[in-house]
């Protein structure tokens, strides 16, 4: 509590960010006030208007601009046939960042947790049954997180699109590149030694 | 690089933050996104209003609400005749946490800084002079940082006040509480020794 009004609510407003507790709050507070009031003000402005600005593209369901995102709007991608399933607009950037992937994307935005109420509903599996039927997708991956409730997921989704005769594929689990292998866990060294490819 | 320009825009602004770079700003903006929204849009409106309406106090340049701050509009503290001199507001904070001083506080906003353009017009030492010279003061306190720069400017406000017969003290310097002796710097233990005190 300082003895000014302003400053305690600032430093409580900030700690709504993941990763900022008191100490980082009060810290960003005093920098903000003490050089960076413009930047700050530019920065309130920018929040207001992404949080306000920033929707779902009708298609893959991943922030987009408004109207349909430019991954879908992309006709190459389009008809490449591939579709990228993944939980989170995070996971869609971070595989744009490995730059394999030339297909769209569906967004599930989490995964099937009943017990939290999130079902087929939440997850917008309705429009991705009308994207599997509507014979642009010639094969579906499914990117869930290698978890419990993503690799259910998955499971579900894959006996949806089974109706509609598509190639279905999964994104392959092994070991990591970098590190030792003495470090990888064992369920992820077991998949990788079943898992295994001929060596060419 | 998202696709995404608003989005893009979000995560470049949060990185104006001390301790938030490309990773965290990230993580922020889909927190933000996924399922804070609405905490987001008060954030940004609280930042906005508090850069835009936190001053300094007429009085110790602490951050005030607007008008005279809460402490110097204290009587009681006033009347004290006791006065602290700080480098920045955080250390006004961290004083008042500590809770044995009960005076008035300055807050110089820095130290002096030739190489970098900050001289006593820019410490606020004008107004510091007034307040001095006003009999309001019976004792100043200097709290500046213990760096060099913080001591140069303690000396340098010691010689000003010096024509107005005030009592001027200084913070003890010693080994701070907890830890061992053999962790404390050279510098520190020597003058806890030079500086030491009856046992009483």
């Amino acid at each position: 509590m300082s003895s000014c009004a302003y400053l305690d609510k600032l430093i409580a407003a900030l700690q709504i960010m993941p990763g900022v507790g008191p100490r980082s709050a009060t810290r960003i507070a005093y920098a903000l006030l003490d050089h960076k009031r413009a930047e700050g003000l530019q920065m309130a402005q920018i929040v207001q208007e992404a949080l306000e600005h920033i929707e779902l593209c009708p298609c893959c369901r991943n922030y987009s601009d408004g109207g349909v995102c430019a991954i879908c709007a992309n006709d190459k991608r389009r008809h490449s046939g591939l579709l990228c399933i993944v939980e989170t607009p995070a996971d869609v950037q971070a595989i744009e960042s490995a730059g394999t992937f030339f297909g769209t994307y569906f967004v599930l935005h989490g995964h099937l947790s009943p017990l939290d109420g999130i079902g087929p509903q939440e997850l917008g599996l309705e429009l991705l049954e009308q994207r599997l039927q509507s014979g642009e997708i010639k094969e579906a991956i499914l990117a869930t997180n290698p978890t419990v409730e993503g690799e259910a997921t998955a499971a579900y989704i894959a006996a949806m699109a089974r109706r509609y005769q598509l190639t279905m594929s999964k994104i392959a689990s092994g070991v990591p590149f970098g590190g030792n292998l003495d470090s990888v866990d064992e369920h992820t060294l077991a998949t990788s030694i079943t898992e295994r490819r001929p060596f060419v």
